[in-house]
């Protein structure tokens, strides 16, 4: 005993900014991930999977130092000396894998990825360290059909991930619009002032083009009294960005013919807006209207990285927040093209165009959707009454689960009180009870368990509710699945 | 140009022993995976998904040293100085969680996982040091009726994966009837020896009991000339245990009667028998006999760890390795009874018993069976011959998709031959022409490449093949699909 007390005893704890997940969790987003990564194959892709680990110098990180060598990645040194990190996302795994078996590849690729990706990073409130991509990249095509064609299956993914048709938009748009815009606003400084000008552009969702007026210009104060400097810009310089992100109509052509007149001074412009153009024409064939994809100039999709198209899925519903006031859901996922990935290994430019979908954000919009998470169905339990009876409980469970349907037997001892218990807990659909007596007459008892909660509430009595018992059917042995099978059928309808 | 040459270029490579994994290999791990935890959750089971890192001391491994940080595992330490460790298992996850969450748990808890788990182990021809896991546990129920239900399931799980009934058998054991039948030998030294009997025992498969009656005995040399010390029981001792390990036939009743005669001097063997007995009962109700499942007092199944019942699920139909000698294909799974893994967090035992497929080697298996790895079926592509009609390839692309065929329109420029290749590449079963001529005619070809790649190897000449032509047909645009469905059913045929 005094030794025993002395063992060392660790306490249990899932580590910091990470976290387990069950049941119907994990249902619901294998179940959405399998109708996304149908659409990506569809449309031609092909799965890849890479391991956890890439080489640290690989990942595009420099070596870590002694003192921090997890900045940002988790990371640790082989037997070999080498420096080893945890993948962050799915596509500098995906760089290194085209660089690798380049010569061997069909080009262009089309590769489609799910798998964790791991942050090294301060943990928050829904901010984990862990976390499920799902991404879908074309190698070796330049834009913009490639481009377009991911656009279309972003919209098909949203919508067999269950997101209906008008409350969700693709907004597509090209670095070069943005920076051409920059570049012929007339202020001879906007080159220097870039990041701030995008940034500005960016809240033109949020702010409408007054609040970006201010911003492009000498500042905004917010409604907190929070003061954000300007870009700096004149006031016709200003007027002159506006007048490109505000979109001339729905329609992508008519946006491109409205961008080809403001943007005509800037070929980089002109290239960018014929390229929309085109990604436009290719959508309309394709069945891909307005009403899943328009082309929206305000859209800037991170400030470094990408080099031509770029598009995002917001969802357009209103929700609420935990307040109750308002709001939209914002964006799911996105991406764009960037030619220079593959550079880092091989000084080679190659093409490419990807897109990711926000997997735990896809998800929390569809449980909003459909007003709360979703409830996991347990299994039917059969209640072990008898210990020596065990093999007829186990019977009845096999013959259950040949019929297709879900079912344990309960195996943590006879109390009959308990065993309800465990099958609420378990949110089992259905009891079956064959008792001394029950088994004498060669019948048993389904209890339909979701039915006899509900009644519950609304009985007044307790005799009254011995009396009807209406949740529970007694039937000849053989009967069993089809009563189960009865039971199961007036919970689905 | 200077500048770029002295750019960092980290060479492109997979860190060792891990690897990237494609299409076909990933679709077969899927549907395997999927049929399987099918039967799982059939069976009561939920999934839990635990991240990939633990604290290094709820893995039960002491803080790695300075020196060797990485023993067997891959640990690194939080910003907070924690110790955390990639698991290697998904059973030490399991533990903490049900440590961490025991009150709130039902119980018994059945929950399955799969996922992937990391060894830092030297890597060798054929092992990785990450591959995939599939487990289910039941925590909280004695033996024997959750252990007879997990090797059911077992059995289930193995077929759904698709090995036929006769071609694998669940082989079961009991901890105590092992541990019995060194206790009633009658040598008095025989619980030190215990190991190496064990170790003996476990070959009986391939060694037959003459060979065993050696390494029990005073030690066997193999025909390599190699020699192996044995473990020093007298001959009359070696017998006793080797009349235990022999069966007494098929059926788990007859066997126990056997074995009750022969172990009827320990108390601790006669309730592994009488479990083994009642698991045999269980079975036998739920319609599970000696086709799948037999007691087999010779499985040992690791040497520490289980506590109780143990089983082993193996493929039974002979196979041949690279030099062609036939060959057993062995184990593919087990697991058993072990009531002491959550003692470590919290003091007090908690019953448990699990099951681990090995999802690789029932992978290689059902790749032997099926005489070859899975072949991927590509996408229909669609050519692009002249870039101005991009829009029309599009559009029929997208018409094969919404007919729930994978379609591509190739990306890589105009050139003919070139996209036959690709295709040819991407093992396309079909590719659809619009030329010029065709447009005009309002018509489109679809040439059927596998019948085409046939016919290729039989016709003579090229004169008689561009005549005949039989591998591809000309339709009405319209009937495009159509047209694609029938090369489509043509090749399922």
């Amino acid at each position: 005993m005094a030794k025993k007390d002395k063992e060392f005893r660790p306490k249990a704890r899932v580590p910091r900014g990470f976290r387990d997940r069950l049941g119907a969790e994990i249902a619901a987003e294998r179940a959405m991930l399998e109708k996304i990564t149908k659409v990506y194959e569809s449309f031609g892709f092909d799965p890849l999977e890479t391991p956890a680990f890439e080489y640290t110098d690989a990942l595009g990180k420099f070596l870590p130092d002694v003192d921090r060598p997890n900045q940002g990645v988790f990371s640790l040194q082989d037997d070999d000396e080498q420096w080893m990190s945890l993948r962050y996302d799915l596509t500098a795994p995906l760089a290194r894998f085209v660089a690798e078996n380049y010569d061997g590849l069909p080009k262009p690729f089309r590769r489609y990825a799910v798998g964790s990706v791991w942050r090294n990073e301060k943990p928050g409130p829904g901010r984990f360290r862990q976390f499920t991509q799902c991404d879908a990249d074309t190698v070796g095509a330049p834009a913009p059909h490639a481009d377009g064609e991911i656009c279309a299956m972003l919209a098909s993914a949203v919508e067999a991930a269950g997101i209906e048709r008008g409350d969700y938009l693709v907004k597509l748009n090209d670095r070069r619009i943005i920076d051409a815009a920059i570049e012929t606003c007339g202020d001879k400084d906007a080159g220097e002032k870039r990041l701030a000008i995008m940034r500005a552009m960016d809240k033109l969702d949020r702010l409408g083009p007054d609040g970006v007026r201010l911003l492009l210009g000498s500042g905004r104060k917010d409604e907190s009294g929070d003061y954000t400097d300007g870009a700096g810009l004149s006031d016709a310089a200003a007027a002159r960005i506006l007048s490109v992100l505000a979109p001339a109509g729905d329609n992508i052509a008519s946006v491109c013919d409205a961008l080809d007149e403001a943007l005509h001074a800037s070929e980089e412009g002109r290239r960018g807006v014929a390229d929309m153009r085109r990604m436009g024409s290719d959508l309309l064939a394709s069945g891909y209207g307005s009403d899943r994809i328009r082309l929206d100039p305000s859209v800037i999709r991170g400030l470094e990285y990408y080099t031509g198209p770029v598009f995002e899925a917001e969802l357009t519903f209103q929700t609420m927040d935990e307040k109750g006031r308002p709001v939209r859901f914002g964006s799911i996922g996105g991406g764009g093209r960037y030619d220079d990935l593959v550079k880092r290994f091989k000084g080679v430019e190659v093409p490419a165009v990807g897109v990711s979908i926000g997997v735990s954000r896809l998800l929390a919009a569809l449980d909003m959707q459909r007003g709360g998470a979703p409830e996991a169905q347990g299994p039917v339990v059969v209640l072990a009454l008898d210990e020596a009876e065990m093999a007829r409980y186990q019977a009845m469970a096999a013959e259950l689960r040949a019929a297709g349907v879900r079912a344990e037997v309960y195996l943590g001892g006879s109390n009959f009180g308990k065993q309800l218990k465990y099958a609420d807990k378990r949110r089992a659909p259905a009891a079956v009870i064959e008792g001394g007596d029950e088994r004498a007459r060669g019948e048993v008892t389904v209890k339909d368990l979701a039915l006899g909660a509900e009644l519950a509430k609304s009985i007044e009595d307790n005799a009254q509710w011995r009396e009807g018992q209406p949740a529970q059917v007694s039937v000849p042995r053989e009967k069993l699945v089809e009563a189960v099978m009865g039971v199961l059928s007036r919970r689905r309808s």
